[in-house]
This record gives C-alpha cells, sequence and structure tokens, in this order.
C-alpha cells in the first residue's frame, strides 16, 4: 500500500493497469490495495473521458486530498503555530498565536497548544477532514523515542513529556504524535518544497531568540547520533564570551539571536520589542527603518550579517550544502542580509562550482510547524494503515 | 547478483535453498546466479557433512576471497600507500612508501603510483588474483565523475587528472578507477572495520600535513554537493591569522597540522623532521621523548591536544557523532591526545548521554589507501560482473 502511494505521490493520477507495470505488482494485487487505499480516504477515483476512444471510459487512481490532514505544531520562543496539511501538502488551516513562551511554564505551553488544536478540530471536522498524524516541533534537543524535550534553554524546559503532555490534554493518539526540534522540522518542509529536485544538500539556519540548524544531506535529515546534530547555536563564535542561557559563555546565538539584534536594533520601548505582535510584522517595520535611513538599525543588520558570516564559513566548509536557507527573523530581513552574506561566503570558496547559494525561508514563521504536517504525513506514507479505515466503499476491483 | 552477493557477505555461507528463501528469489533463478558468481571469482562451493544426516552430502555457496580483490591506492604529503584487499576484506597485500610528494611533480607522484600498481601486480599475479577495480585518495576536493583531483593545495595539485593519468601507465582500466579524498576514503575504511554494527555516525579527522574529515552520518557517507564536505582544515580556527597553503590565513591545519608540530616539538635537524623515515616511527621516536620528560615534545603535544578541541568542539557539536577517530598522527599520539581532548569536548555537553568517544584510527598509515580498496569491493557488490568471468565452472545447476 505504502509502494502504491508512494507511486501515486511522485507520478500523479493514474490506472490501475499502469499503476500494476509500473510497480511491478500483479493488477489483482493493485486492485485490492487501490480498494484500500480509498476506504482509507488516501486515494479516490476519477473518470478521465480519452478523446476518441471508444468503449467505457477509464478510471484514474489518484491522491485524494480530502479527507485526511497531517498535523504540525511548532513552539517558538516568541510564538506557537500550527498548520495543517492534506495529503499533497497543500495547506488546510494555518495559525499564528504570538505568546511569551519563556514567561509561561511547560504546562501552560501545552495548554496553549491544546487549545490550538481544539481550534483545528473544528475547522477540520466542519470539512470532513481527520487528523492522522502530528509533529511538534520544540526549539531544543529531542528524545524522539520518548517524545521528550531534553533540554531547550531558551524556553527553560528540560525533560518535559511534550507527547504525552499533549495527548493527556486532547483526543489526540500519542502514538501518532512525533516531537522534533525545530531548525530539523523546518529544514524538512523547506526541502519538501524546493522546486528543484536535483537539490539534495540542503542547510537550514533558524532564526529565532535562539538559532540552530536542520542539514539535509543528499536528500537525508542528519540527526546525529542523539538527535543534536545541528546544535549550532551554542557554538562558541563569540569571542567576547556573552553569557548564554545554556550555561556556557560565547554562544553563537547571543550574537546573532533575536534579543541581540534587537538591543542593537532598537532602545527600550521601542513597539519592535513589543511580543505581542507578530514578529514578522516587527521585523518589517524594522526594514522600513533601515529603508529610510535609520543608522542605528542599518548598523544592527550590518552587524548581523558579519556575525552570521562568521559562522556560515564554518557551517558551510564543514557541511558543503548547496542552499543555505535562512529562517525566521534572518529570512524577513533577507533584503539586508543574503547579499553580503553571500558574498562573504563566495569570498572563501577556493573551487570555482563550489558555492551555495542563499536564499531566504519560503515559509516564514510557519516553516517548523508545516515541517511537523510534512513528518506526520511522512508516517502516512510509511504506513498507510495508519488512516483509518472508515467507510467501505462501492468501488469494484476492475 | 548483486542482492545474492550482498547476501552472502552479510549472511555467510548457505545453501541455494537457503538463499533463494531468504532473497525471495526463484530457486532456478539463484542457481544460474550462484553459477555465474563461481564463474567470475565472487564465489565458491563447499561441501558440508551434516553428523548424521543421511543422503548426499549438502553443498554450501559462500564468498570467494581467493581469486579476485580490490586496490587502493593513497597519496600523501609524506609518502604513498597501496593496501589490496579480497571480497572478504582481508588484506591481501601492503605497502608504504615514503616519498616527498609535494616536492615532485604530478607525473612524478603518477609515476611513482604506477611503479606501485606494478609492484602488486607480480604479487597478485603470482597468487592467482586480478584486481576488479581501484580506489584512489587524494588529499583535496576531487571531481568524482572526471577522477580528477580539483585542489589539494598542500601537494600543489590544481585539476590533476588522476583517474587517466594512471589508467595511461598502468594496464587498469580507467573506468574501474574511482578518485576520491583521502579523508572520506579513511573515514569508510574505518566505518567498515567498526566491531560495533549498532554505531552509524563518526567522524574520521585525517592528521598529516594538512588535516579533514571524513562525515558518517546514519552509516551514509557525506559527500556534499561538490564534493568537499568534511573539507575542515581550512577552517578559521587560529586566531593568529597563519598564512595557509590554500591561500588563506588562519587555518586549522596551520595550528594542527604535521609541519606545526614538528616545528613545535623538535629542533632544525632533529631526526623525527627526516621525511624519508616512516611517520608512524617519527611520531613513536617523539612519544618515548615524551615519556623520558622531553618538556618540548611534552607542551607541542598539550598545545595539539588544545587545538583539537578547538576545532573538535564546532565539529562534535554540528555533527554529533558518536564516535570520533584520530587518524594519522594524531591516532598514533593517541596515548597523549585521547585523554585530555576527550575530557574537553565531554565538558561542552549538555545533555548527558550525547557524549562522542575518541578513539585512535585502528589503521595507521594505510586507512586512506585501505578505504580506496573497501571503495573499489563496493562497486564489485553493486556490479558484479565487474569481476570477468575467465572461467567455465563444472558446477550444476542443482
Amino acid at each position: 500500500m505504502s509502494l502504491v502511494l508512494h507511486h501515486l505521490r511522485a507520478q500523479g493520477g493514474r490506472s490501475r493497469a499502469q499503476l500494476a507495470v509500473e510497480t511491478g505488482l500483479a493488477k489483482a494485487t493493485v486492485s485490492s490495495l487501490v480498494v484500500e487505499l480509498i476506504e482509507r480516504g488516501l486515494a479516490q477515483e476519477s473518470e478521465i473521458s480519452r478523446q476518441g476512444a471508444v468503449g467505457r471510459p477509464g478510471v484514474t487512481v489518484e491522491l485524494d486530498g480530502t479527507r485526511i490532514c497531517g498535523l504540525g505544531l511548532a513552539v517558538h520562543v516568541e510564538y506557537l503555530a500550527l498548520v495543517a496539511l492534506d495529503l499533497q501538502s497543500n495547506v488546510l488551516h494555518e495559525e499564528v498565536l504570538p505568546l511569551e513562551v519563556d514567561q509561561l511554564t511547560p504546562d501552560q505551553v501545552l495548554d496553549e497548544l491544546a487549545g490550538l488544536v481544539a481550534g483545528a478540530h473544528r475547522v477540520l471536522d466542519a470539512r470532513g477532514v481527520t487528523i492522522v498524524a502530528t509533529g511538534v516541533a520544540v526549539p531544543g534537543v529531542i528524545d524522539l523515542d520518548e517524545g521528550l524535550a531534553r533540554f531547550a534553554p531558551n524556553i527553560g524546559w528540560r525533560g518535559i513529556g511534550v507527547r504525552d503532555g499533549l495527548a493527556d490534554r486532547t483526543d489526540l493518539d500519542p502514538a501518532s504524535i512525533h516531537v522534533e526540534n525545530d531548525a530539523k522540522m523546518a529544514a524538512i518542509a523547506e526541502f519538501a518544497h524546493l522546486s528543484d529536485h536535483a537539490l539534495r544538500d540542503v542547510l537550514y539556519l533558524t532564526g529565532d531568540i535562539g538559532t540552530g540548524a536542520g542539514i539535509i544531506a543528499d536528500g537525508e535529515l542528519v540527526r546525529g547520533w542523539s538527535g543534536f546534530a545541528g546544535d549550532v547555536g551554542h557554538l562558541p563564535f563569540d569571542p567576547a564570551r556573552t553569557p548564554c542561557s545554556c550555561g556556557r559563555v560565547g554562544c553563537w546565538e547571543t550574537q546573532v539571536g533575536l534579543l541581540a539584534f534587537l538591543r542593537r536594533a532598537t532602545v527600550e520601548g521601542d513597539p519592535a520589542r513589543n511580543r505581542a505582535v507578530r514578529l514578522d510584522d516587527r521585523i518589517r517595520e524594522l526594514l522600513r527603518r533601515a529603508d529610510d535611513g535609520d543608522l542605528r538599525v542599518r548598523a544592527a543588520l550590518a552587524r548581523l550579517a558579519d556575525d552570521l558570516v562568521a559562522g556560515l564559513s564554518i557551517l558551510t566548509d564543514t557541511l558543503n550544502p548547496r542552499a543555505v536557507i535562512l529562517g525566521g527573523y534572518f529570512g524577513f530581513a533577507g533584503k539586508y542580509l543574503l547579499e553580503p552574506v553571500g558574498a562573504a561566503l563566495a569570498q572563501r570558496w577556493t573551487t570555482p562550482g563550489s558555492e551555495a547559494c542563499l536564499v531566504g525561508s519560503r515559509l516564514g514563521l510557519v516553516a517548523a510547524a508545516q515541517g511537523g504536517a510534512q513528518h506526520a504525513l511522512d508516517q502516512v506514507y510509511l504506513d498507510p494503515t495508519l488512516a483509518v479505515r472508515e467507510r467501505v466503499t462501492d468501488a469494484v476491483q476492475r
């Protein structure tokens, strides 16, 4: 069933006969698998009229985007986000909730997440859409098996049971909830959105209070042996040895993190520091000021570019990605960052034709949440039985 | 054929009937594939007497380690190395030739490599062993498709056609020659040698005039999009901005490279600087002096440990490997490096149970050459027809 489903995703709608030839499965097997995929709300049939052909019209099997979805949730220091994606990765529902997560207890944050899920349920139920799996992005080191945030210093979490805490507060089955690091989730989403399928090596950098990398090497997410590969926010790139939330000093994110940037770009009481306002709107306001010649903002952007170059030089030399995707507030400020950072990195490359291209995130604030939803859908593609067989179809085995 | 061959490698000798059951292939198919594997010198039969069983004895099919080999060659700044491995990765032949490669032209070095190949040919021919593929390790950025060393600053190579140059000088078929970066080849060899098969994330660090990393993530070699992932010797970890052979300043290998170490550990004219002597012997001599209390050597080793920590902190945070393997001269000096470097790295980890373990290379001077041979064998496992069908066997299809 997984094979047929993957094939439909990759190749688009086609007849049972074509599916049999292309997958190498017997025609009878394909027919019964298709019936089951339809019953699980994963595939549907549509009649195609073949111009000029005689006899009964052909029947095409295609993905059914309408009845199931993957849900993605993301915890960021300054907001929560939710995205529901249908099987074809179309956005069914999306929400961003500004929230001072670092000022709340983990329980309070899980309550808020549960509230978002309840809201999404109402919208999705009304449309007859079932949630089949959920991915939760958290800015820290994750224990995949336990669904646990082991250490997320910027929100003060250590050993928080995200999967079970969320299952307790919602009707989501704990086995259907997958917790993963935010940068890794965002990298999954951005990678799935690339239009150039030859592009297999990508580095995604989150731009939030903290920063972290999602590393895709030859099309596969690099997790490391205990899941903290890409934990680059705490690399010692700050010679001034500024104290960091993680307990160490001189971490990269004390320089490129959002707080350092806002401290440099604004003064106390500036509305751009108002955490009740969406981050993208606050950064856009600062860019407007830079456009108008605000020297303080311009200097902060120039300093940010330099500090990004310091770390990205090392990461691109080590990993040789084809694309570096600047996420979060780095992406919103792309207009002032992409060109100088890209130019500085290009100077390093000693072998022509090895350059990484620098781009801003296409998904913005919801990248990690969308990655969560994408990750949830990936579970369904791997195991289509996650979608419950809800109705018996009248489709005949042709 | 590849499936059967992989299965024999992973599972060991077994009957045709077992092979059919375990691979899912038809028994007749297995029988004809086995005949062909035998004809190509990749498999052999042996009779097993089953204690107490009646009827004719069982016949087991197993890998034939005796008639074909993968050849590995490695160019290092201070020596060349050659390793021939049989299909079961046993060493058939090995040679290390001290050579001041950076003082020779690329043509002269290729001549010397061809000489090593000729010598190996004589040994292997006498034993009836055929070379089926060759892997060549070069300390630089490689163009895989063209078999070209794009940029290898420590030996002054830029755009050198290693594959064609070697094919011209030997009877090796250019299509059977694969060129790859030395750290990547060494990582392949060390990874294949790990006894713990649960260990999937490894960082290998070469210790030569230059240094580079071979990154294995979840069992796969990370190359990056243009092949220079792991080119960590030129990371800007030297605040004193020492000029480097690559044309930049402040590169890590200006501090941890062999030349810097020898300059610190010895004075002009010291026999440890004599490049005609094997590197492992020279380093062992320096360790003896350190054991005897030589303060100069001890200080150089302590400094080397500090400089290794500076870079490895960043690489282990970024990649989260389970094991870090110190190659080349780092490995030979492991007695003075493993403990202090490991302890300093362990202090960084904020989440318990995430530690990388630090070990010395098991393969020493021939790690990269052995990786070349391993890489060559991998080609045969992927495409057994690389082994020429030399004789028609009288094996019957049972």
